[in-house]
């Protein structure tokens, strides 16, 4: 019964895979993580897993195509459809995260930083997929700054190298974040770049 | 003979394992490389890799206690120690750095944020040596954003945060050249972090 419900819901059984190896790649690594233990998070077998998933790499891909760019797309791509303005979009997600790091008690690291670090260099596949999503995290940030400029909220600013610093420097705060396990590198990263914000516009 | 200038020379055997350790841990990764593979590249014995290290997180410490350490100490505390002023100090590492990859034709990554996302959240010795060398490269930046406060050459700023902001920048910076192997976001990076600190100077 149990394994018919497995083999009448393919979608499902993807669904779940995938979800058993965002959450453990983000937690514990993509290198640490084997097969045999995501099939038992997943709770499938080792042919259905096998018939979505021939190896680890192709999963690491659809982590970071379905998930890992929904993630970003939540998180910091889609307040700036709603927000009055860059810096005040960028502040808000600075301090959501911060609150939802406090609240949880644990770092764990930024998804897509994560992945990026973990893969490796001579995998053109792999860091398509993770740059595609560092892309339209760009994209988003960039085009914001962009329309500000545009109707006249911000002075004189270059949209694609201010969207790469507050990229670079919440990347990297995560990440120091992550290695002492305290989020004052995300707080003193959220103060200096809305100072610098502040500064070019009106 | 051979194996008599091995046990006779334990230094030499230990620092040949690290040196090969630091190479392997930063071109390929931590957690994708295996202590036999270690002990072939460094050319040494079964026992004398277990006399020295009998773990592979043991060499993971000394990685980064003796090797990490030397290479933020050379690339980013030095400089401070022979220039004008911080931004000038900022700004010809940056140049360094970005010059070295462009001949290298290849981006591993800044050796300690590799480090950094690699270990686990929950082995707090191997957190401790990463926060260390953070630890240091933090206060060399603060502290020569202080003397120029203090000398004069600098308007109102926060030393801490600041140095915070440089840190997260570059690294986050070098992290999204590694997945894109370009070297751009640091040349974006280093222009945007000139112009906010020309801005806070006289």
């Amino acid at each position: 019964m149990s394994e018919n419900r497995r083999t009448n819901d393919p979608e499902g059984v993807r669904r779940r895979i995938v979800d058993a190896a965002y959450d453990a790649f983000v937690t514990q690594g993509y290198l640490a993580t084997g097969m045999l233990e995501l099939r038992e998070r997943a709770s499938v077998s080792g042919g259905a897993m096998a018939h979505h998933f021939a190896v680890k790499r192709d999963l690491g891909l659809a982590v970071i195509r379905d998930r890992v760019s929904e993630a970003v797309r939540q998180t910091w791509i889609e307040p700036f459809h709603t927000g009055t303005n860059a810096p005040a979009a960028i502040d808000s997600i600075f301090e959501s995260i911060i609150g939802g790091l406090t609240q949880n008690g644990r770092v764990s690291g930024c998804p897509l930083n994560n992945m990026a670090m973990e893969i490796s260099q001579h995998d053109a596949e792999m860091r398509g997929a993770v740059s595609a999503v560092f892309g339209a995290w760009h994209e988003a940030l960039s085009d914001s700054f962009e329309t500000d400029v545009k109707e006249n909220r911000a002075r004189e600013l270059n949209p694609q190298s201010l969207a790469t610093l507050v990229i670079a420097s919440y990347s990297g705060a995560m990440a120091m974040a992550k290695a002492r396990q305290d989020v004052s590198p995300l707080i003193e990263c959220r103060a200096e770049l809305a100072a610098l914000l502040a500064a070019k516009y009106r």
